[in-house]
């Protein structure tokens, strides 16, 4: 089933739009299957998160109606699918600028067939991209529309036929994959990039911190050699081991205890 | 005059298009008066270097063609207008990958009447945002649609009750406005940040660079009480004065030529 709604309907943008102009919004991309949407209350909360920071006009209201409106869209689907969910600033006027208080959000909504790549069953290939994370503390952690790294990086993954690519930023600390958080095991102990200056703050990474004993700390690409085993995790992939890592073959392990 | 095109007609876009899911695409902002686009030929330089940095497929035939187009646009306009001109990436699939070979791009072409902000006549009052410039090597000077770092500190220009307000990089350089570049006079002599991380790299900018002996340097805050006069620059306001800067007068100079 594949479905496109802008505000609950059918819709196209303008070219003056300002979720074009500037990426003036908000994304999430959650996983569905015969359950439902996956996490859709952590999804949403991370939604209400990056609302309250770009200080975009969307009510407790409308998001209560957005969980309804997501959960009865994903009913009786018997096939795993994609929701992805956008929250677009929708001001008149020219310029940066918006008025608080005379802004509206447009709410995009896509599901789509989804089948996972085949890596993602039998462990992924990762190497290190040349092209840094973007570095930004007001706006580390949200999953909003300015992506250009990401897209970046995705290519040199594609260059050197890795499924994934790490991204580093300027003090060469690893942050994460161009669509994943990284955990690595290091002496035996799994830890994972903290988030200060760039990253996404992953669902599922969230859901693996509050699960697992990980340590958050920075991590410098320096540590590659020593990395024993690692995973990358995203909403849609789940958790996946990386089998290969920058051309070096890693234990592939499913335990993520610490010793 | 209004005019909004999308490849040359009336159009309006997916909402799974790719530049605003993840900002990827380009911008020029034009000024246009009876003379025609100002600085025609330097906009679509830049535009042609970001074309190579994100590797979108835009040829030199489409660029000549995109300059005849503006040009024939512009034609006897009577009163300033505004051009915009987009390039965004096109490009089927889900997720940040894409198939140099297989990608299109889009053109935008928006024309809109301009007028001034009174400021940009009678000098503007900046202030400092605690709102950081987003960090990208690979990004730096470029006018992507990544823009949410303007977006933002452009509310605490809001706030503040400033015309403008200046951004600062992690290490608390001064590196532009929200929408402009900015030059300071410091011991009497000229300067203007050293672009090599963040900001914009503005046309208007580079044709003063050209014709007088500016210094490009890193320029830490600190210095901020020692600037004794200082302008702001776009394509649209062109050169203005700043007369108020974190609360201070500053002596308005209309000369960049260094003691």
């Amino acid at each position: 089933m594949n479905i496109s709604l802008l505000n609950g309907e059918a819709g196209t943008l303008p070219v003056s739009h300002r979720a074009l102009a500037y990426g003036d919004g908000l994304f999430e991309t959650i996983y569905v299957d015969q359950q439902g949407p996956h996490f859709l209350s952590q999804h949403l909360e991370r939604l209400a998160r990056g609302i309250k920071r770009l200080q975009l006009n969307y009510s407790e209201a409308q998001l209560a109606e957005l969980h309804d409106s997501l959960t009865h869209l994903c009913k009786n689907l018997q096939s795993p699918h994609v929701l992805k969910v956008m929250v677009l600033r929708q001001s008149a006027g020219r310029g940066y600028d918006f008025v608080p208080t005379e802004q509206l959000s447009d709410t995009v909504i896509q599901l789509s067939d989804y089948s996972k790549p085949a890596w993602a069953e039998q462990g992924a290939c990762v190497m290190v991209s040349d092209i840094p994370v973007t570095e930004s503390t007001a706006l580390v952690g949200l999953k909003h529309l300015n992506r250009l790294d990401s897209v970046l990086a995705r290519q040199t993954a594609r260059q050197l036929g890795a499924d994934e690519v790490l991204m580093l930023d300027a003090k060469q600390h690893i942050i994460q994959g161009t669509m994943t958080n990284v955990f690595f095991k290091i002496h035996g102990k799994w830890q994972t990039p903290l988030l200060k200056k760039a990253g996404v703050e992953g669902i599922y990474k969230q859901s693996l911190m509050q699960r697992y004993d990980i340590e958050e700390r920075d991590i410098d690409v320096a540590v590659l050699d020593d990395i024993e085993s690692a995973f990358i995790t995203n909403s849609l992939i789940g958790i996946v081991p990386i089998s290969e890592l920058q051309g070096r073959a890693l234990l592939v392990c499913s335990d993520l205890t610490s010793e």
